[in-house]
Parts: C-alpha cells; sequence; structure tokens
C-alpha cells in the first residue's frame, strides 16, 4: 500500500476521535489485507476470494451450498460459480447432488483442495504472525480484548436499534 | 451483518494468537463499513463508492485526475468512470480540462457537490461515534495507540523485506 490509500490520510485535525479510530482501523485492516492478497498471488498463484472460499469449505467439511457460501463471503452468486467453476476444473473442490433434492448440490474440498489448502494456510498463518509482530505479547491481548469490547458494543447497538424500530 | 458473515467464527481454538486477532479485527472492520453502507444507502441513497469518492474531492478542492482517483480507492479505472459519470449527472462533481494538456482534466466537487458531501459527513461522523460508544475515551485512546503501534511495525517490516529484495 502506498501512501495515496492510506484511509487515515482523510482523517481532519478537527473531526471526533472516534471518526480518527475508524480510519486507521481501516488502513490497517486494507494494509493487512493488501499484502495477503499480494503474498497468495506470489507464491500460490491464487486470489484471495479462491483463498477464503476454500477456507470456508475447509471448515465445513459436510460442504456448502452456494447460497450459503455467498452469504458468508458477502460476494454475489454469479461470483461465486466462476470461482466454483475454476476451483472445480482443478479438481480442488467438487459438486456433490443431495440425495434428498436432486435439484440442490453441495460444494466440497476434494481431498487434493484439502491437502492444497492445508499448505497454504500455514504460510497465510505465518505471514499474520510476521504482521503482528511488531506488538509483544501484552499488547497483542490487549488490542485483542478492546477489538471485543468493540464488537460487543457493536452487536448491543444493533440490538438496541432494531428492537426500537419494532417497537 | 448475521452471524455467517462474521470471520471470526473461522478462528480455531488452535490458530495462532495473531491469526485470531487478526479476525477480529477484520471482522469489527466488515461490521463497521456494512453498517455504514446500510446507512448511507438508507439515508441518503447513495453508494459507500460514491461516499468515499466524493470525500476524496473534499479533500483535494484543486480537483484530482481519474488515475489519482482510481488509485486512492482502489478501484479500477472503468468504475470510477461509471461513478464519475452518475455524479456529473446529479451536477454533484464536474470535469475541468487542464489548461496545460486539453487531453487531460480533473474531477472536482461542484458547490452543489461540496453541500451535499458536508450534510453527509455530518452524518456519518455520528455514526461512527455511535459504533465506537462502547469504549470509554480512555479504551479509545488505547486502541488508537496499538494500531498506531501495529501500523508503524507494518510499515518497517515492508521497508525492510523491500530492502532485502533488492540487495
Amino acid at each position: 500500500m502506498n501512501e495515496t490509500q492510506d484511509q487515515e490520510l482523510r482523517a481532519h485535525e478537527n473531526h471526533h476521535a472516534s471518526l480518527r479510530l475508524w480510519l486507521r482501523l481501516l488502513s490497517c485492516t486494507t494494509l493487512i489485507e493488501e499484502t495477503i492478497r499480494q503474498k497468495l498471488r506470489e507464491k500460490f498463484d491464487i486470489t484471495l476470494s479462491r483463498f477464503d472460499l476454500m477456507a470456508q469449505l475447509e471448515r465445513h467439511r459436510e460442504g456448502l451450498t452456494m447460497g450459503e457460501l455467498s452469504r458468508r463471503m458477502m460476494v454475489s452468486g454469479g461470483n461465486i460459480t466462476v470461482i466454483v467453476d475454476q476451483l472445480e476444473n482443478e479438481e480442488l473442490v467438487q459438486r456433490k447432488v443431495a440425495t434428498t433434492d436432486r435439484r440442490s448440490f453441495r460444494v466440497l474440498l476434494t481431498a487434493s483442495g484439502r491437502k492444497s489448502f492445508a499448505r497454504m494456510a500455514v504460510a497465510h498463518e505465518q505471514w499474520v504472525v510476521d504482521l503482528f509482530s511488531g506488538l509483544d505479547e501484552h499488547a497483542l491481548e490487549k488490542l485483542n480484548d478492546l477489538l471485543g469490547h468493540l464488537k460487543t458494543g457493536m452487536h448491543r447497538q444493533n440490538t438496541n436499534s432494531s428492537s426500537k424500530e419494532t417497537t
């Protein structure tokens, strides 16, 4: 990421602390994501979307429907179909027709897909460890706690605002 | 965001602390981004990309070229053209041909675009303040510091690895 892509530069001095914090959070996430995207391309010649899709399937050995994949990855059904087609051509995933409903099918990793993903996952984990290596164990733990509180707060707020809307 | 879209659920117990932290960071960013995207649509009938493009132009009163916009937003030139065309139709931005080179032009906010953006920016800032309201002032400051250290560490590492590659 070069300087022009750093969202934090959008923060003005007079912006509220929360807004500056949000732009910093966004710039950290973008920096990590772009680093991982670049390394996946360089080392494994694979896109981040393909890696993410395989990560989803690795967690769900029973397979996922196209709809489930689309929702989990927040990507449109058409794009998921393109990725699944490519991975199927390379024999990394397979479509399995449901016994109960012959029109529906699930997507699963093949044995070769699982092996290929495991190799990438080891490298991916090491990249992430390296990216966070500027923080010591205590700082990692503190950051984890604070993000946990942030998340809980946001979920609580979501629940409150939904219940307000329905009453 | 519902549970199926929470990247943190991908974290296994045996994953390295950094990997779990990264998935938590990613899930917080996604949650905030999706909330903002939804509110922009509901309240102002505008996409996040259009808002981000206007935010870039608001910071650069002298205007930006299409190439600069594309790099800053990490979006392809074709997509930028679509957004700029739409905003131009609504008279929120204008193209200004350079006096030195008649083939090149810059994109600027119009007076009406600046007014429209200012209104949205006030609401946007309040949404962000609300999203972070689960953290008190001290926690916000601490989180800001930790993310600052994380970012500095990543930039230092990037510099190191580039200099390693060239030597």
